[in-house]
């Protein structure tokens, strides 16, 4: 039991509780705090009292996704007050050759571990991470169609905008369940690729791409974005029937102009985060496997 | 237009206006009566203010599913108070040759017809009605999964008790998204089928089935039940993971004893009706190719 | 050892072998006889020298698919001269209460097997051999396909007659390498299930089809028939384009006039036999599971 | 007509006359000189009897895959003795502004079509042609695959080596064929998409990656190799079951020590140019869909 790495797990939500239990099946020495023990025993976890006692003797810090809300305390919605302590605070309190992972480390943060000389990494940044979490963006936004069309996926006239990783998984899926999908992209190899996949291509210019988006005007029952970029602008906006419903998967700004959208009738639901929201206990496997990676590899691969 | 047959679409809800919808669509002179005109105008329909009106020449009358709730009146959610009339307030003012079809006409209502001396059908007990039904039937349970499950659909631990309609295209669904799919059978041609369609077979012996489907007690992520028998008795129940996800998709009783499941910590949602609530328009368009059928062959079909 | 149940395996082809090494490996005591040493070695198997010493003790003789070719000697392609004895012979030696098991025993054998109080199955007629045997009757016309069409199998325009065992699964196939799918079926159940299934359903009326399949004079790359019946006649064949491949997968006599389809130009090839001739292993093994099978239960399921 | 942009088409296989055939379609002026008669009709076309005739007035020539063979005369199988003329004989008859297109432009051809000035491109380095013959290579592998095998593709254990453009395709086809899909590669990226796929990952190190690869010795039933470095070497060969079959994809020197796998008894196909072997209409459209995109951009996107 003492040659097992010791990997202090902090606040987060229950994806964080999944990565802590995983790692724990994986063989490391988890301690858990940051998080009421009622949720933890959901997953058959138990936290640790005490702060000073979780961090000692560890190798490693995993901060939840995101780290902080505030940009100063632990982000711990599962945890009561005593939890939402100052990151600072955390840091102190740690081995100074622990090795500190966190997703979306906004920039102060990120000044204090360098400061500190605390080596750290951001999963989110993390190349595989980004792969694995498409699939649960991918059928989160599947649930989404799913719940809020009023007609079966299958038969349903379906686009998807961008050819990406979640493009990609979530074409895949539509036409898996009998969907007609049509794919949008800028790229002739990916157009190409489209089509070698039985997929529908459909040319999109960035610059000036009312023209071509405006093929999705006609009859469109669900309309997916994952580009981040105002792909469907006023011109198409005004243009589409009001059945047609928008899943924007797109970060900030998203991909519509939704004040519009919603002037001119159309449904639009920005969905992030859908890994977390929707299947919590995957999204914690995949941040497990990513941090085992990097402490694998000594952070090499980043 | 007036070799057009007319048909009166009366009550209901969403479903009925897709019906009326698409009789439209198909040549029909289709009256709308029975619910309210904001709800007609969202799939563009416009009702008509008179019963009488509804119904006077009309060839066919197309009545709700159910065709009523308390075994008298006309089941109307989408309707006003005014709608809600006796159902022999409307035979009384119906064309003597008119064609009734309905969902679930119950024993009264049917002996009233039988009196009356008028034609008339339950599409409900079509087959081509059951098989078309099965496929919103499946998306709605896949939904269902995707909304609870804290896990991705991809990489679970499935699991379906029977092979009938609703199971193949259940499993087949589960299967094109990459789950794990065990699918419990009684017959031994349809456990051959099943493996001849890349899936897991596990044999059920429904008397003294407790032996075979303890075999479910394995950490499966979810299970879905069709079979409309207790299947999934107090030896299963004592035995399954309070993880386990019950979806039960069988009539009354259901394949579930679902106090002892809460007592058990089990959850069980036991979902009726899918296609109405899930997918209304495309259940609707099921209902009107379905009376379509019945009234060009003359009902012989049935 | 004296425990194993043991199961003489005589003449037959590579399906032959098969079947005698998953018996070897399900607990059965096999003694090969009928097939040289040479082929029996591909396989890892090793035939007896001795007929006697083959049937001495068996509980169970499983005959080759063929039985016989002649009605009354031994099918045993891969043997020499000296295995090609008549079939009396082979009975004589056999335990009286030895279980006969063969595939397409034909009327005098059968015969001669009552005459003798032989209890015995023919497992040809058994249903789960025969929904077995369709996935690589449905392999094999794919590859038959793949072979002789100058195009890909994704985005040929493909239709399948006849929604049978074989029909199913063929369809099913060609739609997951992404062909255009039309299947043919004369009753409304089975046109409903197509649709539900993706793919396109085509109203087959055998009687007077003529009508309904000049749809598939339309451009089709390749059709495969299943259905035992002259359904594709002059009036289609003489519209059928001389670019179209017909794979007649229909037991004698076809489902076409081949005479009349090679004087239009048309290729058809009429494939039967496809798992003993494409997958001899696996048809092999259905063979062995198959007579397994019937042998736990006695016989009682035939 | 005047208006039409004439090219001409020269020499090889049935990929050129369906070339030939699409250009035509698409409302090119077409001249097919260097194939026999009987070979064009075929498809429909009808050849040009003189090569000034053909190469008058063009605005691009269309040279074959490979275009020559021994580096100075027109690869025509298909042709005469009368059209194996040197390649130098049709520059020198071409306008000089013809834009002259060809696969496999040897280095003397290259140097030539430098020195007289003409605009030149080589299709098979065209990124979208190689993703659009990917497949029908990936079908073409599976249709040996298909032939070779004993068994079924449904159930069989197989493995893809490398998870480039014909890995992908051809991973996800067996994959929709049933089959049991382990693919090896280098990138932690691919290893993880290849998850993401549904397929089972296999870490693959080039150097030294017999330890690895040794996984591959274990029982499968085909490998299909699409690496162009010799991945499958002694220590690899040596451990492989006689009934594993090796269907190298990749260009010389191949995948594997073919000599070396012989001697051990390892049947291996190295199957080179599937699109023109397999599927020559398919692959002659791809030829033309590049060729129309070439002219279209200028040849500005190669």
């Amino acid at each position: 039991m003492q040659n097992m790495i010791k990997i202090a797990v902090l606040g987060g939500d229950m994806r964080q509780i999944s990565a802590a239990k995983v790692l724990a099946e994986n063989g490391y020495s988890v301690s858990l705090w940051g998080i009421d023990e009622v949720f933890c025993k959901m997953l058959g976890q138990t936290p640790c009292n005490n702060l000073n006692l979780a961090l000692s003797d560890c190798s490693a810090l995993l901060l939840p996704l995101p780290v902080t809300e505030d940009g100063a305390h632990l982000f711990c919605p599962l945890g009561s007050e005593g939890h939402r302590i100052h990151l600072l605070e955390i840091l102190e309190a740690l081995p100074q050759d622990a090795f500190v992972l966190g997703g979306r480390i906004n920039p102060n943060i990120k000044q204090l571990l360098t400061e500190k000389g605390l080596r750290h990494a951001d999963f989110l940044s993390n190349e595989e991470f980004q792969i694995k979490n498409a699939l649960p963006t991918a059928e989160g936004a599947l649930a989404i169609a799913m719940n809020e069309l009023p007609i079966t996926i299958a038969g349903a006239k379906t686009a998807v905008i961008g050819y990406g990783r979640i493009g990609k998984i979530l074409a895949s899926k539509l036409k898996a369940l009998d969907a007609e999908v049509t794919v949008a992209a800028r790229k002739s190899a990916d157009l190409a690729t489209i089509e070698c996949n039985g997929l529908s291509p459909l040319f999109l210019q960035i610059n000036g791409c009312q023209n071509t988006l405006k093929a999705l005007t006609k009859g469109y029952d669900v309309i997916f974005n994952t580009v981040p970029v105002r792909v469907i602008d006023e011109s198409v906006i005004k243009e589409l029937s009001p059945s047609t419903l928008i899943i924007d998967l797109a970060s900030a700004p998203g991909g519509i102009d939704r004040n519009l959208a919603q002037k001119c009738g159309i449904k639009v639901i920005w969905a992030l985060s859908l890994p977390g929201k929707n299947s919590p206990i995957t999204a914690g496997k995949i941040i497990a496997q990513t941090v085992s990676e990097i402490l694998e590899t000594g952070g090499h691969n980043l």
